[in-house]
């Protein structure tokens, strides 16, 4: 066998034996509970650590908001923080240029580790950054970055990785799932809940990035670096979100017996022979079976499978946002810091990482719904386009309101590819029967 | 603030970049899985750990036995491989003293890492190996003792440990979970499907570990190791088994919206001003609320929910025996290993880890089942000698067979005092109308 690329041991990595100094940059929810955690549980975390944390220097956007907790002064300039005495930088900003990008290159540049949450920074420059941290034998720890307090990051690096990894499916976004869950038990429409949320604070001002699926995307494209050893890559994605989910659906979904999940999903493909093709990446709307372990996840929660292989499927849930879940994330990466863990940045050498060869997965099963017109030979039009494509129908329920009003026609059909369905919706959407552009969902296998 | 007991860094750590040697005692259904994989996943892992794994030597009881591997010639004493060049010795023959005791003292010793799966062993002598193995900068590893491939203990050790933990939660035992599931599916009774899984497997020749709740007990007491940060003790802890567990409990239970599983718990309990009492510990069947993630823990899988403090519930599942999850735990043990992490045996230095005080918690409701004759006045017998011990009923069913013959009354209690609930069962038991011990579960919280 070709000699290894080996890298740096532990032996190569400096360390001291005093308190682990730590800067952050940025007091919103997360710092703040990130600087609250690590003086109320002090004396725990040094025991656990094998050394103190000591937070020497922090900024913060607006220095003179009011806080519950205290912080010593308050520095206006992140950059500042790369040049300060810490071992550690916690980039908490956000962002995936700008001062952010900034912050995490000079901290790495000056020689500090870097924790941080910053989903959208690594997924696009991820490669890149773990290569400067790992010339210089850094740690860039980032599990706070997804699915908040799940330990999903730490499991995919260390943990299920005997076996390699077929997929992971994840329900990545709260707002995405609380949005959903409650269109479900209150029967309301998408905008009247996503308002309500707004309200509540569980989706922000803009909640495109959660809405469109961008940030379940920058989720994913971690999770599936992790799994495949391959670079983060948002480009090889196919990205939908949930603004199209009509209640209606939802209905639907559960007289079906599955429930509506926004899920992301990088999958291992294969050709007939079991030779590997490359990589699926998705994020989309899909029918969840329900009593498995995705479709119970409600509400707010994050959850998330992993198959790996011959030791097969693995289910992680929990909170995966907010102020506790993500700070036990982020403290959780200081304590391994500060006892010395050491590890490629990805789970494997950044310089290392392939670039992902993109490859659809084969044939699924689909919900599909046409609203129509309800008028003589609409079902037999919709029914010819299907055949016409070879896309075949497992079931169907037709629900009728009132004579000459719309009409709502679902079907599940058999396993089809979807170009293949794509097509026979194009034909649909064309007829003068046909009221909205028909609804396609794919049925997930457990 | 006293200075820390200050535990060794990596620095003090002896690791070189050549090969991590391993050697393997024991080639049962673990031990094969660990050589196969190591061998079919050699340069994926190599390329995780930095490193090659190599394994240079194995020792089997059974040298002669076909199997279909090969890893070259055997030793037919484990010993000698405490003494072999080794860098890591990996126990896997299981028994809490003999010979698996042995191995593991001298490859300590002999300054060898040790990963072992064995929980008795473990849960027996802990913190005398944790502090042998830290003493000299060693590692004592053992993800494949609980849950099989679920990386909970990393998950207790490293991740859920901002906020502290309140509460573990698991179903550890596959065969216990694997009957139960059975009884319910199919209505038959418990020693019918203990045969059916003896023969199929799924159960061992003499199954008392598995049914009577102490290889559970092994397992819960190094999570509650881990995540109290007190020494493994299997002697606070009341242990109870599903040997007593009819398929009309299990009826029973679906009824009011319940499952029951056979739950290790472990949990800290306050006193009525919120300072913490202690640890209570304990192995039963419980009742599990209907929908929540334990109780959708079917057949030989493991789950596991951790009550985190602030940063909420999260909740494990997963294959939790077998070759391949198990193997996948030593082998990441081995990977973690090979990469030079480093931190104490149990999250905290050994020589730090406090003795548990044993404190129960409080009060729970009650499913309780008696079987009784039908005849006058039995029923305000009981409830004469509930409402004697102050424990008040919030639902009851019973069931009548022909006149004459035995009749199941079951009730569930408002929350009670465990003792308080056992002295009115005691009373009623001591009546002539009732036919068998009365059965008693506690239904747990969500």
């Amino acid at each position: 066998m070709a000699r290894l690329p080996i890298w740096p041991t532990q032996n190569d990595f400096p360390m001291t034996k005093g308190a682990l100094k730590i800067a952050i940059a940025g007091l919103g929810t997360v710092g703040g509970g990130v600087v609250k955690t690590l003086a109320s549980r002090h004396d725990a975390l040094a025991a656990q650590a094998g050394r103190k944390l000591e937070i020497v220097a922090v900024s913060a956007r607006d220095s003179n908001k009011k806080r519950d907790f205290s912080v010593g002064s308050l520095l206006s300039d992140p950059l500042a923080l790369a040049s300060s005495d810490a071992d550690v930088v916690v980039e908490l900003i956000g962002g995936e240029e700008g001062i952010a990008r900034k912050l995490v290159e000079t901290a790495l540049q000056n020689g500090k580790h870097v924790v941080t949450a910053n989903k959208a920074l690594l997924a696009r420059h991820g490669k890149r950054l773990a290569e400067m941290a790992e010339a210089k034998n850094l740690q860039l720890k980032f599990e706070a970055a997804v699915a908040g307090g799940i330990p999903i990051v730490t499991t995919l690096r260390e943990a299920l990785i005997a076996h390699g990894v077929d997929a992971v499916k994840g329900i990545l976004n709260g707002t995405c799932n609380y949005i959903l869950t409650e269109m479900e038990v209150s029967g309301r429409g998408f905008a009247d809940v996503l308002k309500e949320a707004q309200a509540k604070g569980y989706a922000e001002a803009d909640p495109t990035l959660d809405i469109g699926g961008g940030d379940t995307a920058h989720k994913l494209a971690l999770l599936s670096s992790l799994a495949f050893g391959t670079a983060p890559d948002l480009l090889n994605m196919r990205v939908e979100g949930i603004s199209h989910i009509t209640a209606e659906d939802i209905g639907f979904a559960s007289e079906f017996g599955f429930r509506i999940k926004l899920l992301g999903v990088a999958r291992q493909t294969y050709d007939e022979n079991g030779a590997a093709l490359g990589i699926d990446q998705r994020v989309r709307p899909a029918m969840v079976r329900a009593r498995t372990p995705l479709a119970n996840v409600d509400g707010a929660a994050n959850g998330v499978v992993v198959d790996a292989g011959e030791a097969g499927s693995f289910f992680f849930s929990g909170r995966g946002a907010g102020e506790a879940p993500t700070a036990s994330a982020v403290v959780s990466d200081l304590v391994e810091i500060a006892r010395g863990s050491f590890g490629p940045v990805f789970g494997r050498p950044a310089a290392g990482l392939k670039n992902l060869v993109p490859a659809e997965s084969g044939a699924s099963a689909w919900y599909l719904r046409f609203d129509v017109l309800d008028v003589p030979g609409v079902l037999a039009e919709i029914a010819g386009r299907l055949s016409d494509a070879n896309v075949s129908i497992e079931s169907m329920i037709q629900r009728g309101r009132a004579p000459g009003e719309h009409v709502s026609i679902v079907m599940i059909t058999h396993e089809s590819p979807q170009d293949a369905v794509e097509r026979a919706l194009k034909a649909v959407a064309a007829s003068d029967k046909v009221r909205a552009r028909p609804c396609m969902i794919p049925m997930e296998a457990a």
